[in-house]
């Protein structure tokens, strides 16, 4: 099944405790793309561009069955740029730098082509910009997941609103999902999220995991425990694009299904941390997929069943 | 297979953002000896009291299979008294008083009737105590777990790592892992902590749930999501109760099993924070807990085998 994936493709500046880089790859559908196209293929790419960004990380990408019909170049213009710097504890960053560029003025139009897409990942964008793609699907799609961040809830959140009432599945981290509800308690926090639209939602808690849930039922995928956490950067749309790849390849939205596809984005997320940028999503192998995602097995296989016959 | 546990009995005065409690019954001991006995009886409880120290309690305490014979009154002292208030995390506290009272001459003697113990807690107590009671085990147990706070870090380092040195198993939370390996990671946490003496290691996570690590293997365990934690007091110990109840009950202690018995603990906190102080674990029943664990299971459970031949 292909997947249709909007978001952008940029430059980042990077400054974690374990080093800096000035000028990188990123962006929310560079990232998503890398790691969804393990799964399947082709993904269909919606974003824009300058004429600065590189040949040859296009190349790469389309070498991966990425589709660049639905990404626009601006020959003139400058891509995305942004640039942040990352505290100790890796789940909380400043941002320094943020030039939209040719994001500014991103209108995106989904190419006829795309419209067989039954799979569909937004990334973070405007929220306005999310319910355009919405709007010009002609078919309705399977699954249409979405992430958003803390700042379109302060300054969009009518806009966000209506996003959250045209989509399947949310994805947020676990301090966005309590603004967005007003409730510090993430099972009150689900309740709420999910009554304005999303039957699913995946709260993200980095270090700690993720949480899954649709309606009664919760779902604890846990993070791998890391020697080091070299850099966060795109780790959650490297957990999207896992999780929607892994759903498009099977072909299965059952609860069941998605339970697995969390714990295949958490185990490509935690690839993508372990080094700068995409650089080790890029030179990752399906051997490699296959050992991790046995790591997370073990490390959350129990056997139990004995335990409910042995209290007095 | 019987218990021993070392640990305070106290009064806690508790302030939590659901409300007040000036003075109800707390302490380690207390709580260790509640959810353990759920497991297996007896438990031979070693502690001191003052002559304040509720009969009705040790009544019902005595009526779970906990024997006294170690305990010590002192009928004319007051027992150790704590006073604490938490924020709104729930993880974070401020003790507000700490009296030891009688805790003070705390200087445990191990009853002959004790020495059949294979398993053996020793809460969290100032480390000379605990190597007191280790000292006074005439029969090598098959598992001493111990707890230990950052205080003793603070002021007691060289007899905290004496004592780490004589057990199998430490219990501490994320931050005291990090304070007593001077590690942020987690996972080199573990290493240094492992170096120090314990084979087994269990860090507890509050919300987040507990790793338990021996040798180079992980098991994480969720917490379960909670509407509401009440109270968190004696959560821990709980915890540590139920994990040792359920291996004495078992008496394996494996990996495999050890993983088993880290949920048990798990399950029995989140009974424990639903009410103040042991209030929820006095009136639990083994119908319940089998229900709590049927739930971690399905929250724990993934079907994942597929993944590992979808990638491309």
């Amino acid at each position: 099944m292909s997947i249709l994936i909007v978001g952008t493709m940029a430059f980042d500046a990077l400054e974690t405790p374990f080093g800096k880089v000035d000028r990188i790859i990123g962006g929310s559908a560079t990232y998503a793309a890398w790691a969804a196209s393990n799964f399947t293929q082709p993904i269909k790419q919606v974003s824009i561009i300058g004429g600065d960004f590189p040949k040859e990380e296009i190349a790469a990408l389309e070498a991966r069955g990425v589709e660049f019909e639905g990404v626009e170049v601006i020959p003139d213009g400058k891509s995305f740029f942004w640039s942040g710097r990352y505290h100790l504890d890796m789940n909380t960053r400043d941002s320094l730098i943020t030039d939209l560029n040719v994001l500014a003025q991103f209108d995106p139009k989904i190419p006829e082509s795309y419209q067989d897409c039954d799979y569909v990942m937004l990334g973070n964008l405007v929220p306005a910009v999310q319910i355009k793609v919405i709007q010009q699907l002609k078919n309705k799609p399977k699954l249409v997941i979405m992430d958003t961040m803390n700042f379109w809830m302060d300054i969009a959140m009518d806009e966000l609103k209506q996003v959250l009432g045209m989509v399947d599945l949310l994805m947020v981290n676990d301090s966005e999902a309590r603004q967005l509800s007003g409730e510090f308690s993430l099972v009150k926090a689900a309740k709420k999220i999910q009554a304005m639209g999303p039957k699913y939602l995946i709260i993200k808690k980095g270090e700690h995991g993720a949480l899954l849930f649709y309606g009664d039922k919760i779902f604890s995928a846990p993070a791998l425990p890391l020697e080091d956490v070299f850099d966060p950067t795109g780790a959650g749309d490297t957990f999207a694009g896992g999780f929607i790849g892994y759903l498009a390849r099977t072909d299965d939205i059952t609860f069941d299904n998605m339970k697995a596809a969390v714990v295949i984005g958490s185990a490509m997320a935690s690839f993508c941390v372990e080094k700068f940028g995409p650089l080790r999503m890029q030179e990752l192998t399906s051997a490699e997929i296959g050992a991790r995602v046995e790591e997370f097995i073990s490390l959350m296989h129990v056997n139990i069943e004995t335990a409910l016959a042995v209290t007095i």
